[in-house]
């Protein structure tokens, strides 16, 4: 395992454990995280670390995959909040120094197939 | 490059060139695709290539990113129809031959960011 590939399972791990400081020390000081669905951008390790643990909800997570090259990483995430299940795609760039430098996330949410592929498709 | 990574960038030319000799020349017979969000599968190249030829729209589409990693690519892709625009997430599994063997897509569409988190997040 890299130390990238390391540091983006305790990525998760860390911030499912909300251990604050070792999610933070994984971080570079001028981090940045987006979410292009809302168009949300926060600025920095400080306030992101903060965002994390206002996080309302009895949530937690796991990285169903995590998959590194480079300086680039990208995890197929579970994340529930009591019963409710949501998939999240994340996206973590790193540093010179193998700090995360920018997070970009995306919640997909579920919604009703269009017609006209029922002869290509099964549900399950 | 690896054949990997080079297969996981193919299938995003092909698939916007709309070469589908190409393009099905890097799935398994046996692939299976999944849309999470819809609970979708379609199995087996041949559906597989005919849901895309039949896709409809002025679609195209380019990936942003690809991550490789052993069996496991990720990549980030932007797609449109007209001037509409839609990121998605798409996971790709090869088999031991160096095919596609699982295609994993998700579609995630804006939203409104919930209240509360104002005191952290810029909106861009």
């Amino acid at each position: 395992m890299t130390d990238r590939e390391g540091a983006a399972a305790e990525y998760f791990s860390t911030l499912d454990a909300r251990d604050w400081a070792a999610f933070g020390a994984l971080l570079a000081e001028d981090v940045v995280y987006e979410m292009p669905q809302t168009r949300e951008r926060i600025v920095g390790r400080e306030r992101y670390v903060r965002f994390n643990r206002e996080y309302p909800g009895e949530w937690r997570l796991e990285a169903r995959r995590v998959v590194t090259e480079g300086r680039h990483a990208a995890a197929l995430v579970d994340f529930w909040i009591g019963e409710d299940h949501q998939a999240a795609c994340v996206w973590l760039d790193f540093d010179e120094a193998g700090l995360i430098i920018r997070v970009t996330d995306f919640w997909p949410e579920p919604y009703d197939p269009p017609p006209g592929r029922e002869h290509l498709v099964e549900r399950y």
